[in-house]
């Protein structure tokens, strides 16, 4: 079970399709084991980034069955939003049958004020319980705008362990948060990162417990806590930027899951980089972009780069 | 199966509910036989105000089929919208299969740009075939414009056969569809209104083939069309006049789904008010206002009104 | 000056334009003796259905005083907003100085959260002052929700004086805020309706002080305030239901103003229909449609029309 | 005069404020002075990140004037966007007789479909005629899609001179632009990127002609397009990795131009990092980001980095 002691790498799965639009079962087995040797210490399906409401009820429940059965053993949070409680209810209700460690929230669009969020908010923990969830701060994606005092007042629900603070601009919240728990003005919840990456040092050197993304190297994302964490800011630096241009295209709105497929099919962590329709298609020429940025990765991080024969 | 010969008074129907949020199968039964008295020439179910969001699958294919059971042969159109297409496609499959008429696509929020609105509606009918689909234009509810040359691309598709047309303010766009389908701009479809009944004399005399709403008197949707197509204006002017506060207040955003339960309640058409969570709930001062309005609409409209005993 | 315990009618000018776009002095000064005639206890210029953001400086400040010119010693509320506070103390520096009443302020779009709101408008007051002050809650326009605790606490600035309360649905919101008044949890200000005056009868039954919209009818919307204050509801409903119709066609977004003014053009109240390009022009299906309502209004409320010659 | 041969790094000027907000025309004069000497072809001021919504008409002008004495002979593109055309007639005029070399407008919020947007665009082309004018495509700032269509038509007008390609992602509409171009398509008009740079290889490779933007070492988009040209792409991206942390920090909506204007003081090209209210402020920690981001830069770029002394 999920608990608000979570640190760590927890990575956004991608769902991987046929070329045909099926669910590709086989690539979701591979990818899991790949995050897993990755230094994952968690997974999540079923989010944003996992096309989660292409998927009918039933491939979901696939998915998630598959990707338990190959985590090794990690946390794997499902994600379970909806624009209605029922749904999320008999999601939330099976992936926890079915071993998942705990779901994943975000309010849905058109929510106005603090009032109607937290009442919302509540609602959503009620529809779930008891799976301990991760309330997932998007205002990018959503529209919601969450203040620091609607979150502190989830996280008062024991069940509420985790925070994914995808806020952007968003540091200052982190810090704001992460002092109200110090003074004990908010139960203390796991604060995890997420945005692709895209402020991984700054978010990690602010105090965030873990990262919580998709970046197609989630081995970057556990090596540059790692540098970090032992003080080497540098170092950790140096490996951050030489993937941040790859991070930026990864972060594209629409466009960026394209991207993030490509370089999985790249790396043969999955066969095929389809995006299930409706979706957008990567043009060649963004292709040969990111054949270009993964080159000079390879130059300038080899340690990480694994890619699949060209 | 529905064709683009429809025309007539297709009710909207909503989700009835038991007070502790249980799909409330009954009143499904006898809200259906009621709107088929009341001279409808179709229902809808699972739209927007049919809280089809808040189902799930299992609910959602309950109610086609105990709306389908009491329709008493009248058409049944499901709606079928959702962002993705597998849960479109299943949906559509199990309504059509069970015995609907057609089932009502409008596009998901975030579309941008006439292009990327016709592909996206282009590979939803794809999704849906071969069933019969209504293509229903409501930018007040996802923010997505539809121009007429998008409306006329997609009405070439044989499957297309209705157009909901709920754009506010929408009649000259009304006017202009049909005035294209006259010159054989544009394939001949059924246009229909809509927005709670807020322009039925306008939208009528502009042209439309019928009005698809929810209002919660449809019997006078029917009557004032007929009065109309009798060439007496001003008595359909009177009658509508006479039920135009109350269709004001059932067309109030997030509010008026929540009036027009207590309306249908207060008529004995459905068992209970109940809006499943997560909604709004009517004040007493709310109530009291609409209570209001009824003894008026009863002194003013006597044929219509059966209500509950009080 | 504006205070706190304003009643009545206070009428939000359009802006009168010759056909060729150019600002029609003559209109405006007929227009505001008009209202004044009509029982008008105040005016407002330059708000969002004046066209404000069309008028450079020196136009905006020649309508302020022609109309004040006109008045008859009614104060005028001048609107103010901008996204910026230098073109908003600007205006409302000079507006005050050639002796308007008071300023009115809408938030721009784009604000997220309680405490944006909040800090945005306490940074707008700061920047109008001395100035009594409007506050405008009208989320359609801006997408900007206040919540009942945004508004008691803005309400603390004594030069606050009034809610232009357009919330939709809003009444119930009204009653919160009226109940906290008369508990002390917030302090006295005038609470207007607007809408167009869509909700006038109950908005006055809920206990508003006044209305604030732009109908062209605005003996209406004093006879049927009058009306309710003597206790004859049914009276005050019948001449309310009358215009009805016409209500909902000024309040449709966009093309209402366009409505709004044909019909001042037909009373003979501006010499001109004209919208300011960039905006909408109405069709001649509009213009008819018009017309017939308002025949069906010289019969049903002849005491309030005096229709230019066809 | 700007012309349709524009080519180069156009530098997006932000407005020097004193820490009491009054515009700082000492900052304004050495900000365009250290411009021009970085190697910059072109300024464009008002824009969305020149704070011109803050500014009143009289300061406006200050400031064009400023700007214009300073430049030392190149072009400058004044910012002219509004919601109506009169306040961007009053302004292009001005600008203009005072020596700008054109204008540049991006419609405002709330505008849908090709069609309302091309007509409001060609109107406002109207408005500012006979000014050569650049077209702001952005629509992560005002929420409008413009297809590739409706530049090309608005390209047609001899006056648009240029576009300013801010679409996110849109890396393929540059190229589809490009292509058009090259087929006769669509008029020859300059493509400049934009987004803060954060593309600026992969823009410079598809070839566009220029970039417009405000990235507060404005040397570097000199650079990198100068080492792109010659072929030498491993240097090009050697350089913008080394700004690319940064870069992706003045990418923040809302807090980047907080960030740029620190980075500006701390350069010592202008005096103060104000932004004037309403606005946000740097943080401690933010500033300590920033700082730490400077040092890192100072190492691995040494030629583009004369910093004030700490």
């Amino acid at each position: 079970m999920l608990t608000a002691n979570a640190t760590g790498v927890c990575v956004i799965c991608p769902t991987p399709f046929t070329p045909d639009g099926a669910l590709d079962e086989q690539s979701a087995a591979s990818m899991t084991e790949a995050y897993a040797a990755a230094g994952a210490t968690g997974l999540t399906i079923l989010g944003i980034m996992g096309e989660a409401p292409k998927l009918d009820g039933e491939e979901a429940m696939r998915l998630v069955r598959i990707v338990l059965q190959h985590a090794g053993g990690l946390p794997v949070i499902v994600g379970v939003s909806a624009p209605g409680y029922a749904p999320m209810r008999a999601l939330a209700s099976r992936a926890m049958e079915a071993g998942a460690a705990g779901v994943m929230i975000a309010p849905p669009t058109g929510l106005r004020g603090d009032d109607a969020t937290l009442s919302w908010l509540q609602g959503a923990a009620e529809a779930v319980s008891p799976a301990p969830w991760v309330l997932q701060d998007f205002p990018q994606a959503n529209g919601v705008h969450m203040s620091t005092r609607v979150i502190a007042t989830l996280a008062a629900d024991e069940r509420c362990v985790m925070l994914k603070a995808e806020d952007w601009p968003g540091l200052d919240k982190i810090t704001t948060l992460i002092g109200m728990m110090a003074k004990g003005e908010m139960r203390r919840i796991a604060i995890y990162g997420g945005n692709g990456g895209l402020f991984l040092p700054e978010e990690t050197l602010r105090g965030s417990d873990g990262v919580m993304t998709g970046y197609a190297f989630p081995e970057m994302l556990v090596r540059v806590r790692g540098r970090l964490a032992a003080g080497d800011r540098d170092a950790a630096m140096d490996l951050f930027e030489a993937h941040l241009p790859l991070i930026r295209s990864e972060h594209q709105p629409g466009l960026g899951l394209a991207v993030r497929k490509y370089v999985l099919q790249r790396r043969g962590i999955m066969a095929h980089a389809t995006i299930r329709a409706p979706g957008p298609k990567l043009s060649d020429a963004t292709r040969a972009e990111v054949d270009a940025m993964l080159s000079r990765l390879a130059r300038r991080d080899p340690v990480a780069l694994k890619l699949a024969a060209e």
